[in-house]
């Protein structure tokens, strides 16, 4: 989905330089090239679904930023900055991925100063659901909202909490990590770092499927076995019982958890995203589970603006950010 | 509890002034007077028990200072600020507290107005959680930890977060309410505001009673109905098993509460604090269910180093904070 441009528009962006945002996930590598106004004037992306090594996947940005670069004829020397979403624990400050999910399973990867080296450019990454934080705070569900709480939820569930206008990451770089959080219906047993948590489990995209397939009966459902967890959610919209047990369970758990946030963070409003989150049955249904529970301040619920963008976008904006103030005086 | 002074202290202290700090809860009203290194010269208290309206709370107060300026021969016109906890939903900015629990039922009380008026020095207020954590971190268990989480566990629950070094109070100042967080083991039914939560009705005082005297039998223990949360942890040290059962389950629901906190704050240290939290038994036991889940950071869980003084220790610093910058220059 690139815009069309006219040749004033990328002479504009030859002299002003441009930025890279990047999508690190443990299935595909997402680039998109953008121009100092942060319009994004290519996109690239490819899999990563057998690349695990960070050298590797490194090399797989660099293939992409040149294609860019070539495909909108913008010279190589006008890119002044990346920056990279990457679904783990991040040192935001020496630029480290401190670990990633189990799926990736990096371990202390110095990705900030692999991305400078191999490209030449100042670097910036942060955690992904941060990332996609950043992106509804500039151009998407929670414009102009200093508090506010991104709620990734797709395979796993993770919080991108903003307070005051800022990214709060916590003394571990864990801050949001609510995969593991204990609320009524969750199992209590702890389970063990790495693997799905407890809500995770039922709030989940993997959770969800998991349960679907615990219970499935070709009697009762036209749904494979094998369905997604928005198949089951749209198969619940259509009455089937199973279906509708497990999205009434998800969104009643969800609402806890929200609620549960709310209590401790007092904020206003919470940004639903990611595959699993994004769908409709599941914000309205958690929206009035919560409706039913006085509070001082009633938090607003609403789906992301930016969908599965939201983490580009985020990119982006931080890529722009981290433009060093020399070059920024080229504008 | 008045540390003997010199005349040499004295005539410091009248120089360079003092401050007042006040702990106004539902039971009593302490206040202590302090010299400006914060060592208290004098303390005065008074039940609050029939006094509900804020015009005479206030009146008590200036009756207090008063007779503590009188008993330490310190001219009135060297009072340079006072501030004062409260036990309810505090607008910090505009000096109102917004609500107090259901025992006082303060609504939307100016009270650094009335405080500034009827004192003629400059006051600050906060909740009285908050002026604990203050208190903690200032001269208690979290000297020197810039992230941590203060939990007053009294009749009760509330938190008193403290990020980056401040309070954290939320958009709505409502932010640590987690009397009515919900966790394995809580009833789900919604709770009305102003009511005991969830979260309280296992952990709280009030809560632990009320389970107590619905499961007491005089065949069973030698303790009476009427027994107080922390003689109820007191027998369950002597293994009666009614007082055992409720330690282990406020510990469980306690460590699951801290736990949830500790995901979504990403804290390192947790202070128990109030009459109930203070129980070394709660402390033990609560640490040792969370021992068992894995965290990238485990929370340390201390007993608060201040014990009941943490309000009145804080409300000393905050009135500190609050000398205005003119009358700063007599140092």
């Amino acid at each position: 989905m690139e815009p069309s441009e006219s040749q004033q528009d990328r002479s504009e962006a030859l002299n002003s330089g441009c930025v890279v945002g990047a999508d690190i996930g443990g299935t595909n590598l997402r680039l998109a090239l953008s121009d100092r106004n942060g319009t994004v004037m290519a996109k690239w992306s490819t899999s990563t679904a057998d690349t695990r090594n960070p050298d590797v996947v490194v090399g797989l940005v660099c293939e992409g930023v040149e294609a860019m670069l070539r495909r909108t004829s913008v010279p190589r020397s006008s890119l002044r900055a990346i920056a990279a979403g990457v679904p783990g624990v991040t040192d935001v400050d020496q630029g480290v991925v401190i670990a990633t999910s189990y799926l990736m399973g990096w371990r202390d990867v110095p990705l900030r100063k692999l991305l400078e080296a191999a490209l030449g450019v100042p670097a910036s990454i942060d955690n992904d659901v941060n990332i996609a934080a950043i992106g509804e705070s500039w151009a998407g569900a929670a414009q102009g909202v200093r508090d506010f709480v991104f709620l990734a939820i797709g395979t796993g569930i993770g919080a991108g909490i903003v307070l005051n206008g800022q990214i709060f990451r916590g003394r571990g770089w864990t801050a949001g990590e609510i995969g593991y959080m204990l609320v009524p219906g969750t199992p209590e047993e702890p389970v063990e770092r790495g693997k799905p948590g407890a809500l995770e489990g039922i709030v989940g995209g993997e959770g969800i499927q998991s349960q679907w397939r615990s219970h499935w009966s070709e009697a009762n459902t036209l749904l494979t076995k094998s369905a997604t967890a928005t198949q089951i959610f749209d198969h619940a919209l259509e009455h089937n019982q199973l279906a509708h047990h497990l999205l009434e369970k998800a969104s009643r758990t969800l609402a806890y958890a929200i609620y549960n946030m709310s209590l401790i963070l007092n904020c206003p409003l919470f940004v639903l995203g990611g595959g699993v989150g994004m769908h409709p049955a599941l914000c309205n249904a958690t929206s009035n589970i919560l409706a039913q529970r006085s509070a001082r301040v009633q938090p607003r619920l609403v789906r992301s603006a930016l969908g599965s963008g939201a983490q580009l976008t985020g990119a982006i904006r931080l890529a722009l950010d981290t433009i060093v103030t020399d070059s920024a005086n080229i504008d």
